[in-house]
């Protein structure tokens, strides 16, 4: 079995996936937890070197790095772990998820929690308002695709596309959401899953 | 040969890259120009059904749809076309940088450009310090990966990872950027590539 060596952080959604990942699939892995309060000149290696755009998550797979939480989720699908030997096809519907999770609700829910969390100063009302109704959107588009009664993204069965989308979800009141009943129950659905932790209890 | 067409919208970036990939292979295909004034629901069939997002670019491949602009560059590149034939190593590593797009320079310059050009009211000052503050950064990060003078993103070769981060890049006036010498000069060598069109000569 390949040597994991995951970097990341507690508050961050996007470490959580590959975390929650290794957890469903049972992988046993190294984890470092990274300072984001540091400046990224000073971050510990290898973490500095080799996270391409100086963020969390980083996973090396056997030494080889990979980044960008949605690649790296992509990256153990195709080689095994809890969501391995999807179909081409399943795996081309998750791809399409994940893209919309890295421009719509991968930006738009984390920049709010991050806004009213932890920014400095808060949001400027205009850049509230902006990601709020980014935000909202989103979630109904996402709510949507529950009303035809599937358990997970892509049918009966989770996949990687389940793990992108809730990275942020398991947190909702720190951005200020009140999640609509289908997610809920969507979420319900993946924390049962065996292996699934919340991201607060991830790594303790 | 498979049976290509694709649904898009000249001032879409997101078209562009799809349209530019099948421009550089040289493959025929069928192309419909969206009116994205229209209101989803009333766009026309087949467009309304089977862009999942409702939104540009759409492509059908012997009549299966492919949406979202990197996922259907991944498709193409894994199928054939200009950049078949790539290595596993290069498509992980290309993958990476299709992520950063959707969530960086593809989220920061397109919504710079569409605010200044094309929203009612124009941008809230607030919005726009947002906006141009990241689309500089994702400007400076791209800028820095040519500083050990490659000619294209992954290397000596073109891949989709050029293609995705260009999207928006022929319109810098547009968005009130001004690009940095080595991003011009890359965008020069994509544009050298035999097939390359302006966004606005690709369907004319």
């Amino acid at each position: 079995m390949a040597a994991f060596a995951l970097f990341g952080n507690r508050e961050s959604g996007h470490s959580y996936k590959v975390s929650l990942m290794l957890a469903l699939a049972g992988i046993v892995h190294d984890y470092t937890e990274i300072d984001l309060a540091q400046p990224r000149a000073e971050r510990p290696e290898p973490f500095r070197t080799l996270a391409k755009y100086g963020e969390v998550p980083l996973l090396l797979d056997d030494g080889t790095p990979y980044v960008q939480s949605n690649a790296i989720l992509l990256h153990l699908a195709e080689h095994g772990g809890v969501f391995g030997g999807e179909s081409m096809e399943r795996l081309a519907r998750a791809r399409e998820w994940l893209f919309w999770e890295a421009n719509r609700i991968g930006f738009s829910l984390p920049n709010l929690r991050y806004g009213l969390r932890i920014a400095p100063g808060g949001l400027a009302p205009a850049v509230e308002a902006l990601l709020r109704g980014r935000c909202d959107a989103d979630i109904a588009r996402l709510d949507a695709e529950f009303s035809d009664g599937r358990a997970f993204i892509l049918g009966g069965l989770p996949s990687i596309a389940d793990l992108s989308l809730c990275g942020y979800m398991f947190w909702p009141e720190q951005a200020g959401v009140i999640l609509p009943p289908r997610i809920n129950a969507w979420l319900g659905r993946i924390s049962a899953l065996p292996g699934w932790r919340h991201p607060y209890a991830m790594h303790t």
